[in-house]
């Protein structure tokens, strides 16, 4: 009677946020101390204090009808002239200002994009590991996914790929750098996707979903997908660049450089239409227009990386060492995630089942979180090690 | 290739935001000055003074963390228990923080629970004029609007809507304080609509779309729906109450008097999370919880309503007085919304045609403008209503 799908998407939540609420009652429970919540990807520090001045400065010193009014749906033109610039700036990327769409983050560019691409029926690819809230996007947008096992470095298996694209590929979502493994892709590894993409004799796009794109570690260029193929979409959002995951704000650039720029521009605006967005936080927008630029400052992610790669391996966890992101993809000792994940819970760590983004061997730790947080947590981890031995 | 219905969507824009970028346009031609610009319903007062004093102090005195960050996916409970208490308090309305669910805003609200709702064919019934944006929401969540006339005054015409409801009505959007005629609907007219709606078969609900509560002339008290059907889902947003348009934040209450509301609330859920919302924007959740009971100063609205409708009146042209929201729905004198916004833009007036509405005999016009603007006008309005005679 009701629309049982969406019902159901109610119901069962994500597994994340499942566990992001467990962890939230277990602390009510026996105090937040006691609980090594390690469930979401919500950054643990501050951002740069120009955000706090900039938004400070734009509720005290701007005429609050313009600041919270209504912008174009598109989103207001000087704020996406900043973000081209800067795109421009760092990445030789393209872009310009008229196909910037400003969003509610990077889950709404997604749906936004999706439902401005496909029609009933259509594929779109991924590569496992991947963001389970894909499917949920593009299956909402009438699409079917279809999931490209990765090789053990989580690196896309390129023959597989090859085999997966076939006439009914709409697009490939690339997540790079990628939750939640942290690989990183590396232009040859573009280079070599976009070959095969570019070989179906349909239009197939690309899309970027790269939230992650400033955190990257061992000093590893990301390579821009405008640079590599004219049918590149790139989705962003400043959650973690600039620590506003709350905030919902972000962007669809697309490829002015794409024959049909101006047709899925205009997808794009009315699938924002058609879902409801009207338009991107005006405030926000603004906050964007003077910090596109910035980051947090990303050292305690550092940090916690290597002292999570050392002690977990000297407990004899098994992982890939992530390249950028803030998360670690552990192998599960007995080969399954789901026990794995509850097994840590028995000894208040929260992990992530690894079997919602296709690789049900594996566990998802989010090590955006505080130092202290992390040193507290050790001696649980090994703990949990050794009840494996 | 492409969603051509996005495309189109994306290509012909709603009449409202075409006009609204058009008056950017001339403006930045003629002169601000030189523009009479009755397009949108952007409120032309500031906020309450309390929302800059609550904005500055969060942003100032607040772990930045934890205000920027993620918060439940149905919004912050806190802030969902401090919009149950002020509707509770002010209505009666028996909601509870476990049947609210924060969104980007009234189309969000929409979107989200029309997705909840409706499975492919469904019927949804409004009552012209409406919204324009209501057929989009509804087709893109499977659904069909049928449309059922007012009477004269813009009140629902009741036999007409008996004979619209059928098997395959699934939910009746009402929005009182009406966009784009001003009516009000009285506790009788509810009383009624309910009555007719409980005689069918299968559960209808009753959507209440009320940005617009709060704006309401002449002292009228507004039925609020909990109280008159228990299949009652109402859809808010602060844009208009706090003049925070483009800031995106509402909610969506679910009655929870009816048998369903679980599974309702699941589906709202369940939506939000297929169109890609996430949560609402963490900052103007928090916002809500300081301001959810205040409003602002509405008095140059009451004066530009009284003005126009004195000077308009004197001019010759007709329309039924507005008892709430900020627009005043104008009879063409030639019997054509269109052709007479059209030669409106030649006085650079910018009037919205009615046909969008529903009602092609019209043109909407926006009031939420300053005094002064109105004020330089009304000569324009004179010579327009000179050149019909």
């Amino acid at each position: 009677m009701l629309n049982k799908e969406n019902v159901r998407l109610g119901q069962v939540r994500s597994g994340i946020r499942e566990l992001f609420e467990y962890g939230k009652k277990r602390k009510a429970e026996i105090g937040e101390e006691n609980v090594f919540d390690f469930s979401i990807g919500n950054p643990s520090v501050p951002p740069p204090e120009s955000v706090r001045e900039a938004l400070s400065d734009l509720v005290k010193n701007s005429d609050p009808v313009a600041l919270h009014g209504y912008t174009s749906a598109q989103g207001d033109l000087s704020v996406r002239e900043s973000v081209a610039d800067d795109l421009n700036r760092r990445f030789g990327a393209g872009l310009n200002a008229d196909f910037i769409y400003m969003t509610c983050g990077a889950s709404a560019s997604l749906t936004i994009t999706l439902n401005a691409l496909l029609n009933v029926g259509d594929e779109v690819i991924v590569f496992s590991p991947f963001f389970p809230e894909y499917k949920v996007f593009c299956e909402h947008a009438g699409g079917k996914l279809v999931v490209v096992p990765s090789d053990k470095n989580f690196q896309p298996d390129l023959k597989k790929f090859s085999s997966a694209l076939n006439a009914r590929t709409k697009a490939v979502i690339i997540n790079s750098p990628n939750n939640p493994s942290g690989a990183v892709y590396g232009e040859q590894t573009i280079k070599s996707l976009v070959d095969i993409i570019a070989r179906q004799k349909q239009p197939v796009y690309l899309i970027s979903d790269e939230p992650y794109r400033e955190l990257v570690y061992n000093g590893q260029k990301i390579p821009f997908v405008t640079n590599y193929y004219k049918r590149s979409i790139v989705c962003y959002s400043y959650s973690k660049s600039l620590s506003l995951p709350g905030e919902r704000i972000g962007y669809v650039a697309v490829n002015p450089a794409m024959e049909e720029a101006d047709e899925v521009y205009a997808g794009v605006c009315g699938a924002g239409r058609a879902l409801g967005f009207v338009c991107a936080p005006s405030l926000l927008q603004q906050l964007v227009k003077r910090c596109a630029n910035q980051t947090s400052d990303f050292s305690v992610y550092v940090k916690n990386r290597d002292l999570l790669m050392r002690k977990l391996g000297e407990y004899g966890f098994e992982f890939v060492p992530p390249d950028g992101a803030f998360y670690l993809f552990v192998k599960s000792p007995d080969g399954c995630g789901a026990s794995f994940a509850e097994r840590a819970k028995s000894f208040e760590i929260l992990l992530v089942d690894g079997a919602g983004f296709g690789c049900k061997e594996y566990v998802r730790l989010s090590y955006c979180v505080s130092e202290e947080m992390l040193e507290r947590s050790l001696p649980a981890f090994k703990a949990l090690a050794e009840s494996y031995v």
